[in-house]
């Protein structure tokens, strides 16, 4: 039982495919026969790095967390699924005794196995093992490619609704209309928002945006000469603002603002478009997968 | 290994101390060696009527739940305890796979193990097997008494701090004044009540909270002949807000009820002394260990 | 200036239609030509029991708070409309200095003067004077006929979402399909719900509510000869689920039960629905506008 | 009616004891013969720069809004104080009539009207006229002294408590021994907090705070030469955690840091500290009574 190819990064600009063995699973575990994959910009950044932050690529490692496949086998005592069944893959097996686990908060989990992210292989192999619990099985309307999407719109999920809280009937901003970004519009879509102004310095990207989940769109005016960057993020600000006749409290402003583009000009004019009272949600989806920081200007 | 003398209930009023096998541990368990254990309500319960509710003791059981001991024997991957580490036991496991476990509500799990609750042994016998995790190290200056006494605590904590989110400088009343109510008053205490009224129809134990945490003491008038329990409780309520000086809004108000007696007319006198907006709690500490039932009057 | 026809409760089965004297306005309040007003079960309490609880109709008191109108007057401070607007009142005027008030719960402020519940006159005259902030300005789309509505629909927007907290994707039971039931359905179907049960004793008011806004309807069985209301209670909510495929946990589960029936047996029936960990809504439109009780099963 | 001497800011540093009328009040409003006045950093900073961010002394001003005193005429509504009393001022008169005032934010009210801040004068004057609600009758045992303290605390009740959720037996660092930082100090001291760890740059600064409400005290190490913001601040974060015994995560982890310093260095190392989904609120009590931005790392 060794035909388990598997798509290794072994330095930088190094990658292969190469033969590891098919795992090996537990009575709670279930072996997943991996069919589809999204690339994140995690896998390119540890491609074209090495790193990101502390996590250092140090021994060969697979690539992909992004995943959806097929149950080829199960552990003695799993319940939730069954071979053959098409199921989405949450890529981060936590220790479940820890506070951040017991707490409800188990994305914290300091000891969290996430796949691709160093030392822990990835999910771009032919078999992948993981604890059952994490499979979750695909609805019929679902497709595989669907099923592989589910990891980053559970970014889009956590940092709309559970982070920004997010209800019916407001307003959102979204800095940055890559696929994090644009998942964010779609779920702010999905809760019923009044409207998801799309933000971004690339206008084909704001295109795709509004025709996806954004009912406007704002392409940033340039810098002037010598103009500093919170200069510029209030000038940006004020002519978004404008443009698109958002206000600065009351139902025309902006419940919400989502960074998801970790550019510090978005940052600071996202600060100066939120609404009083409202909140801004910093998606570190290129740092620590599923993490986000929350501030409430109260 | 087989000297594990355990304290038996095998049926209505029938109890013997029998020799049970030592339990074997997994990698991640821990085998206890119990000092201490309180005796609960529901302990006597099940030794006079062999059931509470759907919990009903078909085989001989080991009854207690209300334990500390001394760590005997780790798992090979235990880390937070060793051997010889005085502990307080949390008596209930759980799943960890399901969604009560994973979103932090683990007390809901449904496939929760809890001592002495049948078909599941309890602690009331030399030796203790559970999970790692749930043993808690003693601080310095605790007993093995006191930390028998972190369970019916913890249902203080969960009952005043969880769900009735008792703030500091607020104002309590608690029916009942058995241990479960006692604690409750004694959590209320801890977090800086303004106010602390034990409310029971027996002196004595009045006399005991007042002594142990409660502020303020009310032994209710007794009911008149031909009295329905709506207008009984309606009066009982109304002879406490005048002997004590409560309001019904604003800081004389009561701002959390906790109701740790079961009596109908306890309950439906709490829902009259609560203050506008304010809360009360059920503590269902005899039916469900841990659950208690949340009801914000708004 | 007196011409201004009122419909007037003068005593039990006692109405006319008599002239009131035009009210005067403060800087701050407008003067309302009520052009559409629904009638409340509260006006028929009142115009049949004459009294709701412990609010007594002892003076001629003009009925109707359902309201909605053109702008007549402005006092010399108001801001947010002007003459001939059209608007929908909201009924209540707090106090907006009592710590009811100033914590944004202001429904419960003691010395609400809500229109139609004794001592103050209602909505049902031709002139209403109130407020200026408390009329609120329709959009475009929206009838005065919608307006009237905007009142009964604030309970169901309170009961569903500010205290049922119902989010997108969740399942919700409505006991009573009257027009507060019917509203939180359809408020429930506005903020995306994955299954809204409706149940009434009266099939014509359950195909009523399938046309409008529920996905499913429960006609519950008759009770038998001698069962008790919990054991009719008990069987109720096990047809139910077994009927329409409910479970008591998970995705299968009831998120938020809402009794807007005031029947008993609803009330218990919804506590054997609502899924384990969720919340009960208790709707009390007919004892007080706006109030509602929230109960969690936790 | 004219003896009402005031301290008016004319321009920078140039101030003045001047005669203003004695206020003519409504009914609803009361005149303060004021007693006690603390003098804010906000006084001091108009006083030596004309503004604060967007806020410009263009007229002359009277200073002054940390205040207590006694009620010397009240209107003829007023309930809850009367001549005679001695009450602490709340120095902001909102407008209760938009969203944040109806919602039970009214700091946020962009139409308030807050002593000494332009164009409005404050409370250094012998008479001071305000509404009702906001005079706070002081309880026996309260100085006058005390009284004018009742604004910086509610700055520190607002972070700490409001902001902050901090709760009982948990861990909090304040970066700034000024009176804002020692306040939050005293606030989670109250509040019942495990430890209570200062931070500031002037050690007779951290010996005070220790004597007042501080459990530890940090002095930062100097910055190396040539060392980045970013690297000293981690540094600094690693060099606490080292000396105090912090950690990560868990109950030896910071679940609140406040900023009340307002130093780059001070935030930045505030971000290191905190503990995994712990909290940061930055007060910003210089640029805006009472607010300030609560942030959770999440």
């Amino acid at each position: 039982m060794s035909d388990n190819p598997s798509f290794v990064l072994r330095a930088i600009e190094d990658v292969a495919i190469e033969q590891r063995p098919i795992p090996e699973i537990s009575d709670t575990e279930v072996l997943i026969e991996v069919k589809k994959t999204g690339i994140c910009g995690s896998d390119v950044h540890y491609l074209v790095h090495g790193r990101i932050g502390d996590f250092i690529v140090n021994n060969p490692m697979v690539l992909g967390h992004e995943s959806a496949g097929i149950v080829h086998k199960v552990g003695s005592k799993v319940k939730n699924v069954q071979v053959g069944d098409r199921v989405a893959l949450e890529p981060g097996a936590t220790c479940r005794i820890c506070e951040a686990c017991k707490s409800g908060r188990y994305e914290l989990c300091p000891d969290i196995i996430f796949a691709a992210t160093p030392p822990y292989d990835g999910t771009l192999a032919r078999y992948y093992r993981m604890p059952a619990d994490l499979a979750y099985p695909l609805p019929e309307g679902l497709s595989l490619e669907d099923g592989a999407m589910m990891e980053p719109l559970s970014v889009g999920v956590h940092s709309v609704s559970t982070l920004g809280n997010f209800r019916t009937n407001q307003s959102i901003v979204v800095f940055g209309c890559g696929p994090v970004g644009l998942l964010c519009m779609a779920v702010a879509r999905a809760l019923g928002a009044k409207r998801v102004i799309a933000v971004d310095i690339v206008p084909a990207r704001l295109e795709f945006a509004k025709q996806y989940a954004a009912t406007d769109a704002f392409l940033p005016p340039k810098p002037n000469d010598g103009e500093s960057k919170p200069d510029y993020s209030r000038r940006n600000a004020a002519t978004l603002k404008e443009q698109l006749g958002v206000e600065d409290r009351g139902s025309k402003g902006i419940d919400l603002v989502i960074d998801a583009s970790g550019a510090e000009v978005s940052i600071q004019t996202g600060f100066f478009v939120v609404k009083s009272g409202g909140t801004f949600v910093q998606v570190l989806s290129l740092i620590m997968h599923n993490r986000a920081i929350r501030l409430s200007v109260t």
